[in-house]
């Protein structure tokens, strides 16, 4: 297995992210368009290669990346899927290691200059953003999405997109809406209060319809919470 | 990003498997000792560098390994995770895509002569074999036993480690093996019979203690069925 143990040979070894967050457009992505050849022009996950002189580990790779493209340090990152083969790189036999990453709306809206130049937020449609995307990244894409949506359903998710302090209404509003369902408001309340992912902000409160609603926020931004049956 | 875009940057990248069998001495991981530097002479988990000129992919790159080491072709494979930083290889920064793989007891009896010379099926004790393992495959084999464990409760997953065919009563040992707790028989094959992903072999019975049991097989062996709640 000499030859193997040889440069020549490694595949290539990149991290790519599917950054999502909530935009006025509803749950979104962020995409970057493509400066440089394989697919330039061409708009795709955030993504670049591991490297090895500077980066600790895989996650540090990745929140080099999330940095440079967003502004942002310290959202919830997560393991997704590695996928690699001899097809999806022209460049030769690629690795991507996919990471989810989630940042709340007031993270997008105050780091919106730090945002690298080329760097778009994209409101999902369905399975993907409705636009052909650069080497196996709309396939990357949608299981990136099968996975936020499942975990919308027995996990403190959408808690992490919105803008950092928020409302009961506006979280369930979140949680209907990436459910594509109606949710039953006391038993909705009852569930969030089981689970124990929130806290009161302390003497804040927001004039919803007809009387003021306390202001929450999460009590870890860096870990979901996850629930013991489905919502 | 220039000099980044070059073999003398590439992370070492290996594909490594935890495969899982049920022997005589219960659960058991299939370890290999390493017969060349570094970490010589210790077991570790069977694994190789992917060989870009002749896997297709991350999963064929595993499948290879596996035959390799255990001569068995075709058991249910699972992509686990991928760790990957710059001090668990003594020869540079190194990637791991740990697959688990399940094995059916026969053929762990009948491919022991398709086996690698220097592998060796050892019992699981707590989570891990009682040894200390090359690199970091300790961690890895025990987010690996995590993974199997978590997945007994509401899935079809010791129906692969048993022999092909097996009865009722077999499998239900081997569900409390795992769960390290006794079940209720009639709520066992209640669930069982719910999750659909036993065949009854035409015809053929076993002795049990007073009467005879219909023997049965897995319908799928690629594939977990994923119950909908706990067992």
């Amino acid at each position: 297995m000499t030859t193997h143990d040889n440069d020549a040979f490694k595949p290539i070894a990149t991290v790519d992210l599917a950054i999502f967050s909530l935009t006025p457009a509803g749950l979104s992505v962020l995409l970057v368009r493509r400066t440089s050849a394989p697919f330039a022009g061409d708009w795709a996950l955030p993504g670049g290669w591991i490297h090895i002189d500077e980066d600790a580990d895989l996650e540090a790779a990745a929140r080099r990346v999330l940095k440079e493209k967003t502004g942002v340090e310290t959202p919830y990152l997560e393991q997704l899927q590695t996928t690699g083969n001899r097809d999806r790189d022209p460049r030769g036999w690629s690795i991507s290691i996919v990471y989810i990453a989630l940042l709340s709306a007031d993270d997008v809206a105050e780091r919106q200059d730090a945002m690298a130049e080329e760097a778009e937020w994209r409101p999902i449609e369905g399975e993907g953003v409705g636009l052909s995307l650069a080497f196996d990244h709309a396939a990357l894409l949608k299981e990136a999405l099968g996975r936020i949506r499942s975990k919308v359903e027995y996990s403190s998710l959408p808690g992490h997109l919105l803008p950092v302090r928020f409302t009961l209404s506006e979280l369930q509003s979140v949680y209907e809406s990436l459910l594509g369902r109606k949710l039953d408001k006391s038993a909705f309340r009852k569930r969030m209060a089981e689970a124990d992912f929130l806290e009161p902000v302390e003497g804040e409160m927001r004039r919803a319809s007809n009387r003021p609603a306390q202001v929450f926020r999460l009590k870890d931004t860096r870990s979901l919470v996850l629930f013991d049956r489905r919502i």
